[in-house]
């Protein structure tokens, strides 16, 4: 078996190095962010920050193939072949980031026969890298992270976004999800604005699950390998294998966690992302 | 007027003293929290740190009053007078504190004539202290805090939290409440389970809104004065005037993000802070 642990010593250095860019656009002067869309610059960091890992990763792995955020967006289409291919998001929290709400993350995963080998999560402002490789464990700036081993939901810390559908299903799908999880009871709802970030938090162990429906392969394809190699829980809403092109995703401290949340919570419709178009005309998030 | 900047320094210094008794209390190895009652581990640590900030203040000032979670939850009757009074959380965000999610702070409001003179949050495990002085602007960590100034609720980021009543009522209000938000839309909600540290994140202009119904005088004493101070707004739910033992805030980052706010969500019944039993059942957060 290929030990793939060059690449991730190259992805952490390049994620340390992109911060960079993100930081000191993040605490660009309040006017500097009022003259300009918001939407504007986050869009050129964004692409930015893609630019910078693509090439930096093309330079000194040639062969290798990439899923980003921004080349999708660019019309790129989107596909996880058995190649080792690095899925990159430059910006995961781009809402946080236009409105300087202070989380948000450079994801990188990547993966060979279209298992994931690594995954790297560094959260920018909160200066916090969290990283896993397939065997390995996971660590947060160095120390192993365990999650809480939890097993009864009603003592759930549980994280999770509303996204950006603002249509009548997902709005009625997403409350209603909130509100059967609050009858479980659980002890608290979180919501910190990055798919990643918040994923990383059943990994800390701070939080005991995190689920989240209408999200991208690259907003979590990193943070669910940290899960895994925390000792947690990674599936589909819907109780089957997690699948990262499925948009749909429940990480938590324990399969009977898990379980319980997959029972309640429902899915609105979104395309896959590796279907061009399925014709539900759903959006896409962070 | 009477200068109150001694006592805001003296807050500062203990605060931060407090604070390692929180922060050594928050680290404690996984085994220790969990041959223990999370409950007790909280119950424990709260009344400790409210103690150890009691008996110094009481040693300096001994002719001023408390309100303090801690005293009233054993039984103190909950008054505010026209004396100088310290307002202590010791422990805002306990569920964070039980489940080690990484936000939880330190909250000390001082009023006289029962207007708030300063403000004090420490967020001790991010480390970020925030405070503020009537008329002397907000701090974060020595850097002067401005709100966003935003005027328009469909380009916000809003703040709150669910706190901890389960009953049909309150989870109907509040993700009725939620959804009324989206469907401005807003920008996005965010929730980091902690009264305090959350309505700082308005005068931060990191947030543009957070409102709260539930908490007590204690959660939102401090980060009021810190709200105002950096230029935002506060109010009660209901548009009225802010008024800290009514159990119900807005605050934002302009009148009119808080009235579009005060004009679209609900509050559920909870007593008074400073009415002993009012016969309504509800239960306190944070």
């Amino acid at each position: 078996m290929a030990d793939w642990t060059d690449c991730l010593n190259f992805g952490i250095s390049i994620a340390k190095q992109a911060s960079e860019v993100v930081l000191s656009a993040f605490q660009q002067h309040k006017e500097v962010k009022l003259k300009s869309s918001p939407a504007d610059l986050v869009t050129e960091t964004d692409q930015r920050v893609e630019k910078i890992l693509i090439s930096a990763i093309r330079n000194r792995y040639p062969q290798h193939r990439f899923i980003g955020e921004e080349s999708v967006a660019a019309g790129e289409h989107l596909e996880l072949t058995d190649s080792p291919t690095w899925i990159i998001d430059p910006i995961d929290g781009t809402v946080n980031f236009v409105h300087r709400f202070p989380f948000v993350a450079i994801s990188i995963a990547f993966t060979v026969n279209r298992q994931t080998q690594f995954g790297i999560v560094y959260s920018c402002v909160e200066d916090k890298l969290f990283y896993a490789q397939r065997g390995g464990g996971a660590f947060l700036n160095g120390e192993p992270l365990h999650a809480s081993g939890q097993q009864d939901i009603s003592r759930c810390v549980v994280v999770t976004e509303i996204g950006a559908e603002r249509d009548d299903v997902a709005l009625s799908t997403m409350t209603s999800n909130i509100r059967r999880l609050l009858q479980f009871p659980v002890h608290g709802v979180r919501a910190l604005g990055t798919a990643a970030v918040d994923m990383c938090q059943v990994a800390t162990g701070g939080a005991d699950a995190y689920y989240h429906i209408g999200m991208h392969c690259w907003d979590i394809a990193a943070s669910a390998i940290i899960v895994q190699e925390a000792g947690g829980v990674v599936m589909d809403t819907d109780g089957s294998e997690f699948d990262m092109m499925s948009r749909r995703v429940i990480a938590a401290s324990s399969a009977a966690v898990a379980d319980r949340i997959a029972q309640v919570i429902q899915a609105f419709p979104c395309c896959r992302d590796d279907e061009d178009n399925c014709g539900c005309g759903a959006t896409g998030v962070n």
